[in-house]
């Protein structure tokens, strides 16, 4: 299939010779065979289950977002939500629920899913088209959808974003149940997609991307050529439209916006919509693994390096600019505006699995567990059921409205946010192992147990750990009988002093603590390969690896081309960052200043925010007595909880960012809210 | 001739039938006809001749701009200098120079000013075509010129901004020296141009304006009606561009750049770059006076409120935005980032005179009065050779690279400002008085002598004062033979505590003082109408009227929906408005509070910057320690200035807007400086 799949693909012969592999060369262990008993995360896969992904459910209900489908059913009615997009939050919730029943079977919740699918079977037009805007009336079609179907895709209509979402649905659903009653309306659909574009048939940019990714989804779950055929055709689809001003600054003029200003191979820097950019950058991962296209890949190494080394909020948010959602300029890093879309984080995880699996370096990992114990969880509140769309990096109270999102809200117009976060969350397990033959790679540090298949022989992989609270690792290798593989052990950058990949971000108080390594309670000498202590061994059952991490309270500070944070210093212990909220520093956090000496304790506490670090030192803060014109700089305790935490317990100020000492003050003469309401 | 002029100009019956007169209802006195004894004024002309000219011609020379009309005369070589419209600062400087030579004849310099004119005359084509940047090798045009004549005219050539500068340059000194030889050359280009463009014709909406003022002037010069015919017609050319986008938030690309994206009489706000605005403006209501067309009258109107109520810096500047040079957003005006170019200053003279002229209101003169004392002087050095191109209206050392220019330059690569500083400064003595049958308005109280002619008898007007320091004020009204006409007498806003027309800024601390009026030692009482204090009597020889006008420190504040300026206070003492300068109080002004109790003490400084009133008062200020991170406020004596001796004595912090009290600060860590060198 190899020759035949690249020939189909139009590569030509020197990148068929080059190319080495057909897919990945690192496949990820499906979240099936991982077992979780963690508490750090089992309580959230728990809670997305129990409150989520059922609020999800009832949201789409009493929002009309199934009723939209029933009508659709029913060819009569009108669009009865706002954007015609709004089909995606029941594909979505699906996605979360499938990944859930295959850990946690529920009858009942698997009887209303197959309920639900009846309803998207029942919406489907003959032909396969799925999207209930046109077909609920096509005679008089959403604003956003137009007369004819696919002629509004590039700009508004997100057909083919419906249908993205569809497919990766339909590929959970299979996978988690066995079930193809999704996956049957999915291929119904990619049928009809797949015979109306391609070349010398239409052609399209997507608008919004992820059809891309859920295309080669398609192609792995049947083999079926042309769904990676089509997948590839809207990569190459864009840079080509004719419609754009290249010169103007508007990324909607220039079309940086979607990410089709320039040839994807072209591209080299990450532009754009954040989410639309991160799926888009996640299919090139893909397609270059699928078909081993050069270019292809250093495009999206190229974009990669961009995005970390100039565009990537230390809490591991992505997408800087309010307007557009978007990737700012280099170095747009501004923390009062900050945007951060929680989906962002959500496309950065699938993105940076990609790229571990392309690359077996660490780096991408360290990324993503970034990303994963910050600004993706920081997205969603300790009920389940409260979502931040964006993630600020400053609330003050004198900036007012200057500022982003201060308080999570149940549900949004636009409700992206929480269905990524359910099908995220319950997907986890299976970013934790990945295996490359005799490799086996552990990249997540999450207590439970994975059965692995190692040259054709079952490994049982158990890890037993309070990360990442704590730095003691405890793994047990469990195979069926003895058995020589290299189990490789991510070392994370935080530990070896790289705050990231490439110092976009670096360590002001390095640790001085090594990482220590043991094998059976004997220290054991290891090599380092791409970020991993790789621990080559004939394995014994019930051998036991060792590790400690070292989780000093470290002071980080930025590039100084980040002009917010100059002369400031963030909070990290272990992956997690953290902040400090108003409820826990008299009011006030805008006012605490944290010197390069400050000594930090961290003290677990079990009953605070459903369990948390909390680091607390004596720092100068200044204190203003606005009545009598009066300031000072008073010694104070202050304590800082994760920033994934803030924002569970009212609505007040929070830093990430503080200043290291005061040289010089803007004076606030009048809170910013004032002038709002003034006149 | 009026009721063929306006056939001319294509009028309607009705709107014939609306006009009321053919000219402005109110006529400036002209500068040849007033000789000024102020001690404010009068050193600032004498300088301008002595210094700002002379240093102006030297500059034409020593940058080739001279050699540009030599080469052009020549038919060949190379364009010198960096833009087309370089020409320009040849006719403005003339254009000086021949408002000085009626003062101060000088015949070195009268010869001088031939000569130039000569190398003009020469380098004008047979045809009247006068533009160096083509005429010097026209197969090789510059390249904001274009191949074609006219063809660039919108965007970039300027062709008919340097005629428009040369009709103003050639009316000036026809009417200071009686000499046709520049006018005869400005009329062979405007002939020419009245030929190419008009109905059936050619047709632009010209780049940057002027040529609409200058044809105005051509026209009363010569009482040619085409000259006002394409005057009108470059007006009515606006609006009418098919290739602008309408929804483009860019102001080029919508096209209010240039004033260009509505016909004129559909504009209702100040927008674009604000010097081509404020030309603009003031041609409509030359256009409006000259046939009484009501909806431009309406336009221009609208257009004025609009700014003053909106888009006006506290110390007379327009423009707030740097990108483009143009008006911001309603009640956009920031500070640390003013633009406040001095053209526009200039320009806004031009306009407020027109807009009295044409309405009688003394709001129009307050608002001239402020640009003058203000905004425009900053624009130049007490050395009469130094130059600001844009007015800041903050420094702030901490802020860096984030501000306006904090220092005077000697001259730009595009000198637009020196050179109308230079052609507006020695104009003042024609700004002073004007008049309209026997209504004799008195608009600026600057000491000296003039010559009137009411009822075809003279009367000499005398003012003595020394304003703006004092508020007494002195006017002797010498009638040949007794006369009864009516002395209207502007009592500024500032005086009535009106501190702007529509209350963009208001008093917070109001005066308490009435303005008292007596003639012959007795107090009368007068009338007021339209902001000016009406004395009707038959005056005799001698007759002595006394004006007082209260001069205490009054705090200003702003419209709160003018962001920066929340919580804060400007000072001003009569028509000056103050800043605290670095020099003044320890290095550092951003530090001041002004509370509203702050009581200010005046002092007259004859040796510091020429002599200034200079202000000091007991206020807090906030003192950081940044080696010991230690922040205090402290009682300390602040010394404030008039806003236009700011950078005489080298770079440092400057501030306008005091914050009344600390609500809260915003600490800064590192100063910005840092940032841009870092890495």
């Amino acid at each position: 299939m190899h020759t035949t799949l690249l020939t189909a693909l139009g590569l030509s012969l020197a990148a068929t010779a080059a190319a080495q592999h057909t897919d990945y060369p690192i496949q990820a262990v499906s979240f099936t065979k991982v077992k979780l008993t963690d508490s750090f995360w089992l309580p959230r896969l728990k809670i997305n289950t129990d409150v989520t992904i059922p609020a999800s459910f009832a949201r789409c209900e009493s929002t009309n977002r199934v009723k939209n489908f029933e009508m659709a059913a029913a060819r009569q009615g009108k669009f009865a939500t706002t954007f015609p997009f709004d089909d995606t939050d029941i594909y979505k919730t699906i996605e979360g629920a499938s990944y859930s029943l295959s850990v946690y079977p529920d009858k009942k919740l698997e009887t209303y899913v197959d309920e639900l699918i009846a309803k998207v079977a029942a919406a489907q037009e003959p032909d396969g088209y799925l999207y209930t805007a046109r077909t609920i009336d096509p005679a008089h079609p959403h604003p956003w959808a137009g007369k004819e179907r696919w002629k509004k895709e590039r700009e508004l209509s997100h057909e083919l974003y419906n249908s993205g979402h569809l497919y990766e649905a339909a590929v959970a659903h299979y996978e988690a149940t066995g079930k193809k009653n999704l996956l049957n309306i999915a291929l119904k659909n990619a049928d009809l997609v797949c015979s109306v574009f391609g070349p010398g048939k239409r052609s399209v940019a997507p608008g919004h991307e992820i059809v891309e990714m859920g295309l080669v989804k398609l192609y792995r779950a049947t083999g079926q050529l042309k769904y990676l055929t089509t997948a590839k055709f809207f990569l190459d689809a864009r840079g080509h439209y004719s419609g754009y001003d290249p010169k103007s600054p508007d990324t909607w003029k220039n079309g940086s916006y979607w990410q089709d200003h320039k040839p994807v191979v072209a591209q080299t820097e990450a532009e754009g919509h954040a989410v639309r950019a991160e799926y888009l950058y996640s299919a090139m991962a893909d397609v270059a693994a699928l078909t081993g296209d050069k270019p292809l890949l250093a495009a999206v190494d190229s974009i990669w390096q961009n995005m970390v080394a100039k565009k990537f909020y230390v809490t591991g948010g992505t997408g800087a600019v309010p307007g557009g959602e978007r990737f700012g300029a280099n170095y747009e890093l501004p923390n009062t505006t900050a945007y951060n879309e929680t989906c962002a984080s959500v496309a950065d995880v699938f993105w940076n699995q990609r790229m571990f699996q392309l690359h077996g370096d660490a780096k991408y990992v360290d990324v993503m567990e970034k990303v994963l114990y910050n600004g993706l969880i920081s997205g969603v509140g300790l009920d389940g059921k409260s979502f931040f769309y964006s993630n600020a990096m400053q609330i003050k109270n004198s900036l007012g409205f200057a500022q982003t999102e201060p308080a999570r809200a149940g549900w949004f117009e636009c409700s992206c946010c929480p269905t990524n976060m359910a099908r995220l969350m319950p997907a986890l397990p299976g970013y934790i192992y990945a295996q490359n033959g005799q490799n086996v790679y552990v990249n997540l540090f999450v207590s439970g147990k994975a059965d692995l298949l190692v040259n054709k022989q079952r490994v049982q992989l158990t890890q037993q750990n309070n990360y990442p609270w704590d730095g003691g690792l405890k793994f047990t290798v469990n195979p069926a009988s003895a058995a020589s593989f290299n189990l490789l052990l991510r070392i994370p950058g935080w530990a070896r002093n790289e705050a990231m990949p490439s110092n976009l971000y670096t360590f002001a108080t390095p640790s001085t603590q090594a990482v220590t390594l043991k094998v059976n309670g004997k220290t054991t000498p290891y090599t380092m390969r791409n970020g991993y202590a790789v621990v080559a061994r004939k394995w014994q059952k019930n051998d036991v690896v060792e590790m400690t991490l070292p989780m000093e309270v470290r002071q980080v500070v930025a590039n100084p081309l980040i002009k917010d944070d100059l002369g400031k210093v963030a909070l990290q212990r272990g992956p997690v960052m953290f902040c400090a909220e108003w409820q826990d520093n008299d009011g006030k956090t805008s006012n605490l200043l944290v010197p390069t000496a400050t000594a930090f304790t961290a003290t677990y506490k079990p009953n605070t925010l459903n369990g948390i670090m909390e680091l607390t030192a004596k720092v100068p803060t200044v204190e203003v007595d606005a009545t009598a014109n009066s300031i000072q700089t008073v010694s104070k305790t202050m304590t800082a909880i994760p920033y994934y935490a803030w924002a569970n317990r009212g609505k007040g100020e929070m830093t990430v960012w503080f200043p290291q000492r005061v040289l010089d003050v803007d004076i606030i003469s009048q809170p910013m809210a004032e002038a709002v309401t003034a006149k």
